[in-house]
């Protein structure tokens, strides 16, 4: 397999070549974007023409093994492998991804055992989420209504994704769904992104904005909530796409099981809650973009988190886990 | 007194000449439409370049004055106002407005007659703007930070405004304090229209998405929640621009104060609770115009309705009223 193709990033393990589909310019134009240098996948990382936690994990995996295929040393590669591991701070795959490369770097160095690290990478990320699909779709009932926020289908993975991979595995099972997209502000991740994925998977589904969620629950139109992930803590805490934690309040009102959908390189062992999990603070322009206004102040945290005690389940990899296995330590393993 | 002049609205009373500020256009071109027809204001308060519960009664008050100093018919001026009475659905405003200007067309008609009723809703509006003001700006205090959903200020109505007339108050009588704006997709009233207003009467703002009011209130930074309202129910139930429901029950889950304000013309005593509020429905252009992508389906409610059992107080011309009190039924007699 010289090939890696996904949604929205392309390899060619011999060659080198590299390039990424612009999400940010979906999804009225589809433009693949050729990157040459760690420094534009940092560049492309930032500006979340790539995104998705476990997506940039396998793209500054891929940027790396390109700068290894033209022969760049070993110390000016760990430099960027370090470069890319602090490209954004939330999204925790990231950061594992990249200690697998320098491990590599210290350890086993060779320009192809690079290359292989970066394709077992990819290759692992897409067995992780056909394992989360199956091990999701299970909680899905024929006829359910399901509320997701953000992207996390094959635009935000190297495979069918993680909490949409678990709808299209219920679709594909033949059980009759429909999906409410919340659109995600500020950068449309739903309205542009999630709404395109289904549209093509033939899913039924509703776009809303986030402020009628709340209005779509009290109306007994949504039975269960599926998200994502970008970090989550071993106490079950973690971190999504900022309006997550509001719509867990909402679902945890209305008596709607809420479910987060990760992989295990989403799970940080090394934070033991919430708390310890940085929120990225981006660029006032995202928000203020939509009312063109400049107004004294803007706050735009990318990312919000969601207390354990607002999650019905976390879809893993390994299994779906309940309240009381996280709380029995079910994420404190390190693996 | 011949002419009158709030920040969204002229008219003067003997000429008849009448013009709104298109509000889609705010912030960026304030750009007044003369209004030569009762037709023509309908398609106004259609498209939302007046908008605002309190402002759209007066409006169409004005319109209605306009049409009779063109010597149109008692019958036709009948028909007229039975249209705008109907160009919008949930705001009772309207309805009560016309009512009294159809009230003077059956009973009392003189031309005369009807420009002074417009003339006096008109100053009505002002007066109950001021009292609102008055009772609420007692209940922040000096250090709040207030969060604010949709417009509610001079925009909205002939006079200081409902919610943001009180912070407007609030702020007059030396209080420090500071609102979080919520943007208000899908229209962005919050971020076009209350940025606006509060960066004109030089009160501190932050500009948040709807999808922050979450994490803002989770990290302690709002210490109250001020709404407007469309139409009160007389258990106190009341629809409000869609996404006040989703604020008022994360409120509610971080224990903040949540009140809401209006003028007695906003209580519906034919409602006895929010399941008899029509909630109007959009265009789905409204959603989908920021993502830019044609999906198979937007919901798009204008409106959602708030059960009496999440708000603290309801701040209204006569009195703020206590939750015992509305159950008492201080809503229920007719005025």
């Amino acid at each position: 397999m010289n090939d890696a193709i996904s949604l929205g990033l392309k390899f060619n393990f011999e060659k080198g070549t590299l390039s990424i589909l612009n999400q940010q310019r979906l999804p009225h134009h589809e433009i693949w974007i050729e990157i040459d240098s760690v420094a534009e996948m940092i560049q492309a990382i930032q500006s979340l023409k790539v995104r998705g936690a476990p997506l940039i994990g396998v793209a500054a995996a891929f940027a790396l093994a390109q700068s290894a295929l033209k022969d760049t040393p070993p110390d000016a590669l760990a430099t960027e492998a370090q470069a890319l591991y602090e490209a954004r701070p939330t999204a925790v795959n990231l950061m594992i991804c990249m200690d697998r490369m320098k491990k590599v770097l210290r350890e086993d160095f060779s320009k192809s055992q690079l290359v292989q690290t970066a394709r077992e990478i990819y290759l692992e990320d897409i067995r992780l989420c056909d394992r989360i699909a199956e091990n999701g779709a299970g909680l899905i009932q024929h006829g359910d209504s399901v509320l997701t926020h953000c992207n996390t289908g094959g635009l935000a993975t190297a495979g069918v994704g993680t909490a949409l991979g678990i709808l299209r595995k219920a679709h594909d099972q033949g059980k009759k769904i429909h999906v409410f997209v919340d659109e995600t502000r500020p950068l449309l991740q739903g309205g542009r992104l999630t709404t395109w994925e289904l549209h093509k998977l033939n899913i039924p589904f509703t776009l809303i904005t986030d402020s009628m969620a709340g209005h779509v629950m009290a109306e007994g139109r949504v039975q269960k909530v599926f998200v994502g992930a970008d970090r989550i803590a071993t106490n079950g805490d973690f971190a999504n796409k900022i309006g997550t934690y509001a719509v867990a309040v909402l679902a945890h009102y209305h008596r709607i099981p809420f479910y987060v959908a990760a992989p295990y390189t989403t799970v940080d062992p090394d934070c033991a809650s919430g708390q310890d999990i940085p929120i990225e603070q981006r660029n006032a322009e995202e928000v203020v973009g939509a009312s063109s206004f400049a107004p004294s102040a803007v706050y735009n945290p990318a990312f919000d988190v969601t207390p354990a005690q607002l999650v019905r389940g976390w879809v893993l990899d390994k299994a779906a886990y309940s309240p009381q296995e996280i709380q029995a330590g079910a994420l404190q393993k390190r693996i």
